[in-house]
């Protein structure tokens, strides 16, 4: 699977400079733009590419929407505007999360759409596109800049590929070892008997919610260790 | 619970301006900027918040990050950069979905401060958050531009409170009546007996991925019910 930008007769260079970047931040590299309004050798464009410079270097320019179209297997638009009703179908929406969940088990040349900084993608676009993606926004303020769109598409797109560094947390044998020292430490402080009970299940609760890993457990048991000696 | 969003010596006019307008899709309203090297009077500010004047009307503005965390009950960092080693804690973050997931739990004023367009948070004011949050991105390009990182952290943020509109489906009952319309057209129109049984599971499938609403289904029994008349 190939993904395209499309940028459907943008208006301002920076724009495009923004979307170069924000591609760049999250691993997309085809950059497609139908007549826009500048030059992408313009410096506005290049100053918010910043360090997306290669990404401008290989945009496809193209005349109309319907020449990219025809060079691809799916068309994607993306709106704001989403049809309040199940009889209109030309602005049904997919929301962009439950696209970005479907889009890697499609196969071929995909490209997403976005359309001018004022209009959005006209009717006669939509009506081209395979499917129509909608970002969640407040109904006072819906449309979103340019690149901003943009930015939350790639956003999600990126998560489905992105495996988060693990960190190794404890397990249930090195929960039971602290909880033990917790409580020798209780003991040797002369922690008042009749709390003991609910101040020990306290500290299991704050634990559990912490979520541990292996380091963190060694400095606090470490702590633990120090303070029961010193109180002995 | 109560959101502050917080920009730490920001430099561009235009970058508080964006910000605001996002704000303003996702719902937020309470901006601080900390230092600005900028008046929000300026005509860059405004041109970019568009729709969001009220936004930067109600900006409140601090000399120092201290000052506004004296007024807070949590502060939340975010950055680019995450300790890659389990044994340095000050960067050590939770993605941003994670931290979505969990702020809605919280109470009090909750600030998430963004830092300066080109160096991020100092050490220093990392050290004063009580939780760092990231954005995975690129590791070839992990830098946001500031409005951008500011649209994501909103967005996770505004999806926790959003309800999609409901698509009434079709049920059980529905499906059936469409299948068994489907099975008789196959009839009407003496589709070949030996790709029958393979062609109704296609069709059950194809349906079965569709998830029609009511609509879709009236419409599509409409063109089967024609069809199988102009047959028979």
């Amino acid at each position: 699977m190939e993904l395209f930008l499309i940028l459907v007769e943008p208006k301002y260079a920076g724009n495009a400079g923004a979307v170069a970047r924000i591609m760049k931040n999250f691993g997309f590299s085809n950059l497609v733009l139908i007549s826009p309004s500048f030059s992408i050798a313009d410096e506005e464009c290049r100053k918010y590419a910043m360090h997306a410079q290669d990404i401008l270097q290989k945009v496809k320019i193209y005349k109309t929407f319907d020449e990219i179209v025809e060079k691809l297997d799916y068309v994607v638009g993306t709106s704001s505007i989403e049809s309040k009703d199940d009889k209109h179908h030309l602005r049904k929406a997919l929301t962009v999360r439950k696209f970005a969940e479907e889009v890697y088990k499609m196969d071929g040349k995909i490209g997403i759409a976005f359309g001018r900084e004022d209009y959005g993608l006209l009717n006669e676009e939509v009506k081209k596109c395979d499917l129509l993606v909608k970002i969640p926004t407040s109904d006072e303020y819906p449309v979103l800049n340019l690149s901003h769109a943009v930015c939350i598409v790639l956003y999600e797109l990126f998560l489905q590929k992105y495996q988060p560094r693990e960190i190794v947390l404890i397990d249930g044998k090195e929960k039971e070892k602290l909880y033990e020292f917790f409580d020798k430490l209780l003991d040797a402080i002369n922690y008042p008997e009749f709390k003991k009970e609910n101040t020990k299940i306290l500290f299991r609760r704050v634990i559990g919610r912490a979520m541990l890993s292996k380091w963190e457990y060694h400095t606090l048991m470490g702590v633990f260790k120090k303070a029961i000696q010193k109180n002995r």
